[in-house]
C-alpha cells in the first residue's frame, strides 16, 4: 500500500492489522469508483466558484478525473491493494499529475461525505434499474394477462384446490405487485434522493461551500442539510433501497414458488424452455428447473445485506469505522438481486403453459362456490347457501369458461381491470 | 368455542388442536375489531347496492353493527375464546339479533379479505400516528436547534473528539432525520392505501360486487385490483408499515445512544427531569436513565416483528394459514414502536444542557481542522495544511464561539438552514 | 402500582412514564414466578449459612414462599400490575408476612441476578422439555422407519421426480433430525446450567455468599463464576436457547412442508384425520391442513425472538434496561415452538400414505440412475454408462421392491442401519 | 466454460442464463478445493475396497490428486471460470490424465454429496481455529485478571457509575465468556461431525459403499445414515457452525464496546498502542481506534450469513439449487469473523490501563452499596439499610482497594475463584 494519507511520523504499522483495517475496501471499491470521480469532478467546480481553485486548477483537475475515468473503464487503471482505498486512489493519481492543485482537491471534504456521496449515486443509479425492471416485468404480465384472460388455471389455497381461477387472473396479480414494487422503488428514489457532499466529517467546515452547485451538477433533487445528519443517514439509505429491493425480490419468491410447482410432474402446468434447466452429476434423467430455484432463492441475499447493515447501526451519532461494512451489503443484495431481476421478463415472455394438465386438474368440488354465491343470488341467505353447497352429492362439473365469465367482482377473470392497472404503470415510465 | 362457520357434520373437533389452531388469534382480534366492523358495514352497503340486501337488511345491519362496536367499546361485549375469531363473533352477533339479514352478511366475502381490509385499516391509523409522532419531534428538534444554534458541544468521530460542533447542529440533524422519517410515514402509507375487499378467497366471487363504493366509503386512496395480489400483498404490506415504523426507530435508538452517553457521568453533557430515571433494588445511590434505554432498545420489536413476518413469506401465492402469525407481529411492533415514539416531544423538550461540561470538554485539539483549512484559504495546498496542522505544537484553545460562526458550509453551525428544513416539514402537515 | 422499591422521596412519579417503564413485565413474570420462588428460598437458605438469617427466619420465609406459591399456583395471588415485577411483589409479600425477615430476603441480591437465576431455571424447565419431544418425534419416525422400511415413495430433487425412494428412507430421515436436535437441546442445557445467583449487580457483594449452597440446591451443573459475566450472559444464553428450539422448528418446517405437498391433490401421497384441518367461511368444498401449515409457520417465532434479543446485544458491558426486553422474546419462542412439537408425534403416528398415488407417481425415468450404476458394475466407466443412461429410449418401467432392496449403500433403503439410530436416541434418554 | 458434465445433445445453452447459473460458485469452490480433492480420495479407496475401482486405478487417481492439489496450492492449477464448479474440475482433470479410471470417479456419488462433504470437512476446520482463539483469548484474560485482581476499576450498570469494581473482575468476566464459547464451538464441532458422503442424490445408491471406510479415512466421528437427511442437513448444519461464531463476536462486540468507551477522552480508562489506530483524510487531530470498531462491526457478517441461509430453508426435502447460496455465507461469516479474532489475544495482551483516569471516577456514591450491606451486616434489615444508604450525606470516599478485597462473594474481587475457570479452560485443550 501506498503511503496512508493520514499517516503520522513516528508511528510503524502492523501488517496484520493493516490487512484487517484494509480489508477488501479497495476492491470494493471499484463499485463506486466512476461516481467517485463524477462528485470530485463537481467538488472541484465548487472549489472554484468560492475561489479555492483558480480556473486553471479545475481545468487539470477536470481533465485529469476524466482521464482516470477512462483509464478505469479501459482498464488501464486498475483500483488494487495499493491504495487503501477509492478516494485516496483519487487524490493521488491528481496529485501525481498535477502536484499542488490536487494537494488542494481534498479542501473541505472528508472521506465521510465522499463515500457517502459516492454511494448516494450509486444507489440511485441502481433504483432506478430496479424500477425498470420492475415496470418490464409488470408490462409483460399484462400483456399475457390480456392474451389469456380466459384460459382456466386451478386456483388454490393451503394448496388444496378451491376454485376455477384463469392465468389472466395470475398474471394480473403478477403485474399489480411488479407495479406495487416499481412505485416503492420510484418513492424510495426520491427519498434518498438527497446530496449529502459538502458535510465533511459530519460537522460542516469554515467554508462558504457551493452545495447548491454540487447538488445540481450531481442532479440530486435537493440537499441534505444538517451536515450531522448525513453521517446518520449511512445505513439509514441504505437500508431503504435495500428494502425496496426486498419488495421485488419478495413477489419473485413467491412466483419462482409458483413456478416450481407448476414445473413439477404433480402438477405440470408450465413447461419452461430447456436453456433454463440443467442436469444431474449423477442421474441421467434429470432436467432441474435451476434458473427458477435461484430467483427464489435471491431474496436471501437482500435479506443477508439488509441484516448486516441493521446489525451495524446500534451506535451513537458521528460516523464509526463499524459503517465501513455496509459497503459489501449493498453490492451482494443488488449485485444478486438486480442480476435475477434481469432474466425475468424474458422468462415470462417464455413460459408455457400446459393447457391439458391445467383443465385436467379442474374438478367438481372447485365450482361448490360459485353455487352457494348462486344459491345467494336466488334468494338463500349465504351461510344457508354454503351449508348446502357443502354436500358433495350437489357437486358437478361444470364449465370453466362460464364460471370465469360470471366472476363480475372487480379484479375477478370476468372483470380484470387491467386498463386500470395499465394507468398506473403509465404514470411511472 | 361456539360452532366453527364451516364444520362439517361427523368430524370430530380434537381439543388440543383446536386450542392450537386458535391461538391467540381471538385475541389479537380485538385489535382489528373496529376496523373489522366498519369494513363490515362498507360491505353490506355494496351488497344492498348490487340487490343482494333489501333496504330494511341493511338497515338492520347497519343497527347492529353500530350497537356491536358501542358495546366492544364499552366493554359490554367482550371478543373472548366463545369465538373462533373476530369475523366470526360479527357474523354470529348479526346472525344472533337479525336472522337472515345476518346470515347473507359473509355473501361474497370470504375471511380472506376481511382480515385483509380490517388489517389495511389499521395500518394505516397506525401510519397516520407515526407520521404526526415524527413530525412532533422533528417541530420540537426545529425549534430548540433556532434556540441553541450557537451553543457549543464537542462533536465527536469514531468517539473520539473531533471538532467544535454546537447544540444547533445536533438538533438540527434529529430534526431532518425525523422529517425523512415522517416523508416515509406518508409514503408508506400512501404505498398501501389500497382497498383489498371484494377479492374474496383470491379468486374473486360470481357476483358485480360494488368495490367502487368500498374503496370509496372506507376511504381508501385506490382499489386492490386484481384478486390474487390481495393475498399477496398479505404480509408484503405489512412488512413495509414496519420497515417505516423501523426508520424512525433506529434513529430514536442512535438519539437514545447519544443521550445514554451524555447522561453518563464522564460525559456529563444532559441531565434528565428525575421522572425519566429509575433505582435500582440493591445500589442504593443509582438513578439510572431507563427511559432511554428502552427508548434505544424498542427498536428490536419491530426488527422482531419484521423478521416473524419475513420468515413466512417463503410461499406460493394464495392463502396459506402460516399467513396468520403476521398478525400478532404488527401489534409488537407498533404497539411498543408508538409508546416510545410518543413520549419522545416531552423528551426533547425536557431534556437540559449541562453548558460547564460542554464546555470543559472542548480541547484544544479540536480547532485542528478549522486551523488546516484558514491555511488553505490562505493559498496553502490543503493536503500540506493538513500536515502542519497535525503537528500539536500548532494546537491551541479557540473561541468556540467564533470557530462556530466560521463554519458557514450549508447545514454547519454558521448556515444552519432551519428555514429548509421547515419548508419540508410544513409540506407534510 | 404499590411503592417502589428504590423510590426515593420528593422525586414525582409520571403516569405516561411509569406505564411505560413498565410495560408488560409483571404479567411476562408470571412465567417466571415459581422459579424465582424457588431461586429466594436457595437464596434465604445461603443467607442463613452465613449468619445473615436466623433459623427462624428462614423457617418463615420458606414457610410463606411455600404458601405463595401455592397461593399463585391455585390462583388465591394474582401478579398483577399492583407490583412493578415478580421480584418486587415476593420481597413486597415476605415483609407484609414477616416484618424484618422479609426485609432481609434481598441482602446480598439484586434483582439483575435474580431476574438472571429465575431466566435461567426457566430455560433449563424448557430446554429440557424440547429434547423430550425432539426425542419423542425421533422414536415415532423410527417405528415407522421399520415398519414401512420397503414401502416405495417417489424421491424428488429439485421437486422434480428423481428416483425411487420409500418411505423407510423419508422416515429415518426424519428420525436422525430429531435426534440431532435432541442431542442439541441436551448440549445447550449443559451449556447454559450454571448459576448466576449471587453475582449481585454484576460486581459481587461485601458478603461471603454461599454460592455453591445455592448451586446445589437449584440443581445448577456449575457455578457462573464471574460476577460481571453473570450480567454478559443475560441474552446469550437465551438465543443460544432459541437457537436450540429452533434447529428443530427448521426440521418441522421442511417436514411440514412435505406434507403440505404430500397433501395436495396432485402429490396426493398422505392423508391426514379430519382433525388435523379446518374448512373455509366462504367455500364449502374446502378441507385445510392447516395444522400442517401452522407448524411450518412457527419457525417464525423462533427467528423473531432470536432477532429481537440479537437487536439488544450491541452494548457494552453491564445491565442496561434493554435487556428487560429478551424476557417476552423467550416466551414468545418457546410458548408457540413447544406448542406445535407437542402436536407432532400423534400427527406423525396418525397420517396415513395413500400407497396407489406413491405407486402411480414411479415412472420410468426413475431407474435411470439405478440402470447407470448397474453398468458401471458391469465395467462401463461411470460417466459413459451415465451417457448411455440419459437416452430416454432405455428407461424402462422397473420394480420399484428390487430398486429399493438394491439400494444397499448404508443409509439406502437396502441397508437403513436404524439400529446405529436407534442407539444414539437410547444414549440420550 | 467447457462442457457441462450433464449437457444433453440438441440443447443450446444461453450465455446470460449460464452466467446467472454458475454465479460464483467456481470462485467459491477455491475455499473447498482440497478439502473436496481429500473426500475424493477417500471415496476412490471406498471405490477399490468394493471392486468398483482396481488397485492401479486407485493407485492412478491418488497420485493425481495429490498432483492436483500441489498444483492447486502451488498457484500452477487455477480454478476459474473454465469449470462449472470445483467438482467438474476435479472429475475433469481425472479423465485428463487417466482416461477411464476418471470416468469412474463419480461412481456412486452426487455432487449433493460431494459438496456435502467438502462444506463439512471446511467447517470442522474453521471450528477448531474458532475454539482455538477463543481458548487463547480466554488465556491472556485469565493471566491478566490474577495479575491485576486488585486493580480498581469503575463498574456501571446502565452506564451510570455504580460499585468499585477491578481490572480483575472485568478480565475474568472475558475469560469465562470465551471459555463458554470454547466450549460452544467444541460442542458444535462435536455435532456437525458426520459423514454425509455416500449419500449421493440423497437416496443412496445400488451400490455397498464402504461409508464406514470414508467415514474413518476422512476423521469424522460418525456416518450421518440416512441418506435423505444428509440433505436435510445442508444449511442446518451451517446455521449451527455460524451461530457458534455468533456467540464468540457477540462478545467481541461486547468487550470492543468496552474498548471504545474507555478509549474516549471522557472514560480515559485504557490506551491502545498506536498501531490499532488511524487518522482522518480532513482532521489532522484524530487517533481513531478503528480496529476496535471493526471488531465491534464484525458480528454484523455472522448475523448476515446466518440470515442468507436461515431464508433458504423453508423448502421440502430433498436438493434444490436455493442452498447453493449457503457456500458464500460461510465464507463471510468466519473469514470475516476469524480474521477479527485472529487479532484478539494480541490486543488483550497490549491494551494499558489508565490507573490514573480510573482512580479519578471512583467516587463516593460508588460504596453506597457496600454502606448498605455493612449496615446489613450489622443487623439492619437490608431494605432498611438501602434506605438509610440512599442519604447522600452518608456517602463518603472510600479505600477502593478495601471495598474490593472485602468482595468476597465467589466470582467477586475479593474471590475471583480464577482456579475454577482455570481448570475448565484446560479441559478444552
Amino acid at each position: 500500500m501506498s503511503d496512508l494519507l493520514w499517516q503520522k511520523p513516528g508511528v510503524q504499522v502492523d501488517a496484520r492489522i493493516q490487512h484487517f483495517l484494509a480489508g477488501e475496501d479497495v476492491v470494493l471499491d471499484r463499485e463506486f469508483f466512476l461516481f467517485d470521480i463524477r462528485a470530485s469532478q463537481a467538488h472541484a467546480e465548487g472549489l472554484q466558484r468560492i475561489g479555492m481553485l483558480s480556473a486553471d486548477e479545475l481545468d487539470g483537475i477536470t481533465r485529469e478525473l476524466a482521464a482516470l475515468a477512462q483509464d478505469f473503464e479501459q482498464g488501464r487503471f486498475v483500483l488494487d491493494e495499493r491504495f487503501e482505498d477509492g478516494h485516496s486512489a483519487i487524490e493521488a493519481r491528481l496529485i501525481e499529475r498535477l502536484g499542488d492543485a490536487g494537494r488542494r482537491i481534498h479542501t473541505g471534504r472528508s472521506r465521510n461525505d465522499q463515500i457517502l456521496v459516492a454511494t448516494r449515486l450509486w444507489l440511485k443509479d441502481r433504483l432506478t434499474r430496479l424500477g425498470a425492471l420492475c415496470r418490464e416485468s409488470a408490462e409483460v404480465a399484462l400483456a399475457r394477462a390480456e392474451a389469456e384472460a380466459s384460459l382456466p388455471l386451478p386456483g388454490y389455497t393451503h394448496l388444496q384446490r378451491a376454485m376455477v381461477s384463469s392465468a389472466g387472473m395470475w398474471w394480473s396479480a403478477w403485474a399489480e405487485g411488479f407495479i406495487d414494487d416499481a412505485v416503492r422503488a420510484a418513492q424510495t428514489l426520491a427519498w434518498v434522493d438527497a446530496n449529502p457532499l459538502g458535510s465533511a466529517a459530519g460537522y460542516g467546515i469554515n467554508l462558504p461551500l457551493d452545495r447548491d452547485h454540487t447538488t445540481q451538477a450531481l442532479g440530486f433533487g435537493r440537499l441534505q442539510v444538517a451536515a450531522a445528519y448525513a453521517q446518520l443517514s449511512r445505513g439509514k439509505f441504505e437500508m431503504a433501497a435495500i428494502e425496496a429491493l426486498g419488495s421485488a425480490l419478495l413477489d419473485l419468491r413467491r412466483l419462482a414458488w409458483d413456478l416450481s410447482l407448476f414445473t413439477s410432474a404433480e402438477f405440470g402446468f408450465v413447461s419452461l424452455p430447456p436453456q433454463y434447466t440443467t442436469g444431474s452429476s449423477i442421474m441421467p434423467n434429470k432436467r432441474n428447473p435451476d434458473v427458477i430455484e435461484l430467483m427464489r432463492g435471491t431474496y436471501s441475499a437482500a435479506a443477508a445485506a439488509r441484516t448486516e447493515i441493521e446489525q451495524l447501526l446500534s451506535l451513537p451519532s458521528g460516523y464509526h469505522r463499524d459503517l465501513q461494512f455496509s459497503k459489501g451489503a449493498i453490492f451482494h443484495a443488488f449485485g444478486r438481486g438486480l442480476a435475477a431481476l434481469e432474466l425475468l421478463p424474458d422468462l415470462l415472455r417464455n413460459l408455457e403453459w400446459r393447457v391439458d394438465r391445467m383443465h385436467a386438474a379442474i374438478e367438481p368440488s372447485m365450482f361448490a362456490t360459485d353455487l352457494a354465491v348462486d344459491l345467494a343470488r336466488q334468494g338463500v341467505p349465504f351461510r344457508d347457501a354454503y351449508r348446502q353447497a357443502a354436500d358433495p352429492a350437489r357437486w358437478q362439473q361444470g364449465d370453466a369458461a362460464d364460471s370465469l365469465a360470471a366472476r363480475t367482482s372487480p379484479g375477478g377473470a370476468g372483470a380484470l381491470r387491467l386498463d386500470t392497472l395499465r394507468s398506473r404503470l403509465a404514470e411511472l415510465s
